[in-house]
């Protein structure tokens, strides 16, 4: 199974956009953020654009590590499961990459949730895969601090194993229902698991069908090692932060390495960096916006978001001062791409403050700022060079640059044939071009 | 605040209908019953007549203690908060009563999908607290076997308290969104619970602001003394299981008395007793209809059926031969209402083979089988007496029998004034006549 043409996903974590003050624009959504008429119209707009799909980000906690998170940050969000579940129902075509932890669900319940989703959705959801990285999800699950970040994707690979065991419990032919007789089902075609792992211990098999996908699609975002060592043993796309359209070949070719152990092909993992697009009209008219948007960080939260991604409490420093020592990654039990990111930019020199303003405004991913012509240029670039399959587009502000882009960068891809112009029929999964999954219980 | 109509909610467990192998009848759904779309059509009828509720109840596991389970029984179903949150997107009116276990999930979680979907329908979603019973079920989360009776309750107790404390945690005006201050909530009003109790620890806030409805309404189903218990601690409906209007009298007074030791008045409860209705336009086609029904059981799945309420298997004794001993509830561990039912009828002097298919066939409530006066009489004379607030309607046969019901049985109740003809605005609490929770945190 091939695929011509990029993929393209809508991202949000923060619904108002990913500039992490972005709430704070005239034109961000307020309380309607609560409201599905807010996601739906956004939906609708990425399906008129022919997008593969919306990616949305979650945490299972809020972010108050240090003084600010409570007051000044955007905080609280719709549970992403139950939102693309009703987005589903409303918006026809588009897929849904959709957020969930692996470390603080039973595989039954969120294998049963994705099937039911993909069921309902007719075969348009994937599942990111997460560890749950934060201090602050941890307590809200019975302990004291954070897993170790070993056996979190210990947990994690096992987890995975046993939902893709659960979405296999019935083969795809099991269900007969046939009146007369009073079959309902083949039992020799329906699966126990018997499970009994070093973390979970389950019977099976699902009370709910096979997925019309087999398996819903799975996305594994942490670029860490041992995120890329999950996404090269199960993973269909892979989430990843890279900053040069050079760095995204070397990503691609060590992630390549990785496919070839667990004697997968390259192209049975799509790899898609996210990028930070700002559409106008000119490249002055993408500064000026890009400029306002960062008057509206606050320094107290610049500083306090630094300190959660460095594991390190930054704010009893001189603000002007040079950036301490950072932790180890190797012991990090936090969220590790983030501490490479903020060590990479912490070794040019600058002081708390200058780079709390930059790693807060700009996130982690590059900023392709622009024409509708100059934005696409650089995805042309990447993607027929090789270094991404697709995009995971992260917009600072929502919904206008998701919607510029779709309406201006989206058609100007398609004139140069690099991008649908109608949707295929099919699942989620065949849009992307990867094969359905054999059924593991499957002999005949 | 007070309520003057019954309350109706539209049951189902199998979506083919509430006699055990109603999908076998030739109109029952066959794959369809993994299509949104039969659902939407269910939801769209019951809303044409202006039903409070549809109310979906769930297992977390398929049912094969014995050996028919699998092969004849109807076990797959969509999870169901994942099908009410679609449903909540494209039906605009009708609440939703949903089924969700407290042993088998984590509060945080419990209560942020709940919240999410209260946000996404507009305050119209209700929690079915279960403690699952089934061994089946704690075989798929890490066990051997059932958690013990008294320990599913205790947990369900505490766990209720952790979820309305998360809904709690941002009052009802913490969110200010000021833009030009860049303050985003009032930090007083956010509360974390720093819960720290004998089976959870969460320190919240939960990251999804306080519901519409305040809490969504809870919904408590079990008839064993700590599940009446439970209802009178925590509960705002109670799904009751009484077979005569004389007992559902005696029941309400029962649960009257458990009200006043919380120091709660009787309104706050509304009691809605389960019944099975069967709509024809005659007292003997009513009769036929529920022949036929009764000529789709297997002798095979009665016994095995009766074996789990009776928890004990009686596929080794003669068919035709007494019931044997059954165990004692007191220490019992599964679902002691039904074992209460079963022995109740074991009583009367019936063969297993009798016995099994009784019970199989109608199930636990009482039958109301006539034409639309004659079930709107039954109603009528519950509801008038105090036996009932209103129904949790339990059709044999989907879609027809619900369908049957909603077109003929309540325009019936409209002209004699015991149901709504329009849906009063507001939240599906405020139509049931339910007070809004105050916020545990709010001092002011």
């Amino acid at each position: 199974m091939s695929r011509q043409s990029m993929i393209l996903a809508g991202f949000f974590f923060n619904p108002q956009g990913d500039h992490r003050l972005s709430w704070r624009h005239p034109r961000a959504p307020r309380h309607e953020f609560l409201d599905l008429d807010y996601y739906r119209r956004l939906a609708s707009i990425a399906e008129g654009a022919k997008l593969d799909a919306i990616f949305i980000a979650d945490h299972l906690g809020i972010w108050d590590t240090y003084g600010s998170g409570l007051t000044h940050y955007a905080n609280p969000r719709l549970e992403p499961l139950s939102l693309v579940s009703a987005l589903s129902a409303v918006v026809k075509d588009i897929g849904f990459l959709v957020t969930a932890s692996t470390s603080y669900t039973e595989p039954f319940n969120t294998a049963r949730m994705f099937a039911s989703i993909d069921h309902i959705s007719k075969g348009r959801v994937g599942w990111n895969v997460v560890t749950s990285a934060l201090e602050e999800e941890a307590v809200n699950f019975g302990r004291d601090s954070n897993i170790d970040h070993a056996t979190r994707y210990e947990r994690a690979n096992e987890f995975l194993d046993v939902v893709k065991s659960l979405w296999d419990s019935w083969e795809d032919d099991a269900l007969v229902i046939d009146r007369s007789s009073g079959v309902f089902a083949t039992r020799d075609h329906v699966h126990a698991l018997n499970h009994h792992g070093k973390h979970f211990k389950v019977k099976g098999p699902l009370n709910v069908p096979r997925p019309p996908q087999g398996h819903p699609v799975i996305v594994q975002a942490g670029s860490s090692d041992a995120g890329k060592e999950l996404a090269a043993a199960q993973a269909d796309l892979h989430f990843a932060i890279v900053r040069s359209e050079q760095e995204g070949l070397a990503y691609r070719a060590d992630i390549n390495d990785r496919l070839a152990k667990y004697g997968r092909k390259a192209e049975s993992l799509k790899l898609l960096p996210g990028i930070l697009p700002i559409v106008a009209s000119s490249t002055s008219e993408a500064q000026e916006k890009q400029a306002y948007l960062e008057s509206l960080m606050l320094d107290e939260v610049a500083v306090d978001l630094l300190s959660s991604w460095a594991g390190t409490d930054l704010s009893i420093y001189p603000l002007d001062g040079p950036v301490p020592d950072l932790p180890e990654e190797a012991s990090y039990n936090g969220w590790r791409t983030w501490l490479a990111i903020v060590r990479n930019e912490a070794n040019k020199g600058l002081s708390i403050r200058q780079l709390a303003r930059k790693i807060a405004n700009t996130g982690s991913v590059p900023l392709v700022a622009g024409t509708p012509r100059q934005v696409a240029d650089e995805l042309e670039h990447w993607f027929v060079s090789g270094a991404a399959d697709g995009f995971n587009l992260m917009f600072p502000l929502l919904p206008e640059d998701w919607e510029n882009f779709m309406t201006q960068v989206v058609p100007e891809l398609q004139r140069r044939g690099l991008f649908r112009t109608e949707y295929e029929p099919g699942t989620l999964r065949e849009r992307l071009g990867l094969a359905r999954p054999a059924n593991r219980f499957s002999v005949r």
